[in-house]
């Protein structure tokens, strides 16, 4: 997607350790009519008619993910991350790994509102390793409801999360793919 | 705000302790056009045209704020909970207590995105004590910038939060403010 790519290879940083920040315009402050942008690209990807929820992860694809519920007709659910170790029951639970807080985290889930009839599109505003989609993924599973499709605005495509997902028999579309960030500036994956 | 407290009164499920569950619409699963619909009513009582943001605060602020935001046509901002004590610089920091985790949080916002001459809507789904946007406020007081009103969807009247603002000079809105809850029912403050 040509509109989000320039955003970020102009409003991008990179930092030392492949740290690509893009924190102004979708992770801490959020272009809203971007996310639009954003969500009807997703609509060209996806059957969007044929989805009953989407389906994120506490926190940051919160706001990309309620645009595309909105765009959608659907409600928006997203996981929580578990507060604490004494986890109340009806919930679904998958465990991963952060690599921002460095440790496992859970993540949670009401079974209230995931079950087996919906049809579910995942959609996160950012994916490195992979392991908060990955752990969205196990959450549909349990609730034997449908995976239709996983929507990521941008990949880093040098950390394998995505290319994991893409030898899978999943219907997985990102729309900026970093294949390289470092001092010379960012290039994509054509 | 009729709509919301129907909601409230038929979904919302009122636990031991004094705990409101909402999170059928509200904060778990959200149905966005209920919040476009809050949106709208926010725009009655604050002068939206007059705003340069929307502030909020991760998590459950983030889908609310994002479509006010999305209605005002301004960015939408949300302070992050620190990850770690080793807090990097370039922030407005503010010490809340999260009744939540029982205990300190430090809510961070970049000082990229909060700069003097803004004018600051704080928007939030939910108060009880008013930590949350105690500490938001600190962070628009920290920047310099204007704050312009503070609009809260759903009230627990009865912890405070809310009457400790009516006493400032703040331009603070709840839609639906809970006085009481509990075998019987919930009860609105007229």
């Amino acid at each position: 997607m040509r509109e989000l790519q320039d955003r970020i290879r102009r409003e991008g940083k990179v930092l030392p350790g492949n740290i690509i920040k893009v924190d102004g315009f979708l992770n801490h402050r959020v272009d809203v009519t971007l996310m639009e942008h954003i969500a009807d690209e997703f609509a060209r990807y996806f059957d969007v008619r044929d989805i009953t929820m989407v389906l994120t992860a506490e926190a940051s694809g919160i706001a990309l993910a309620t645009i595309c519920a909105q765009k959608y007709g659907v409600p928006m659910v997203f996981a929580k991350k578990a507060k604490s170790d004494n986890i109340e029951g009806g919930l679904y639970q998958s465990e991963i790994y952060s690599y921002t807080y460095k440790k496992k985290v859970t993540q949670i889930l009401s079974k209230e509102w995931l079950t087996a009839g919906d049809k579910v599109l995942i959609i996160d505003d950012f994916m490195a390793n992979g392991e908060a989609v990955r752990g969205l993924c196990d959450l549909v599973s349990q609730a034997g409801a449908e995976l239709k499709g996983i929507g990521i605005a941008v990949e880093k495509g040098f950390q394998g999360g995505g290319d994991r997902l893409r030898g899978m028999d999943l219907n997985y579309h990102a729309l900026a793919v970093i294949e390289r960030a470092d001092e010379n500036g960012i290039v994509f994956r054509e």
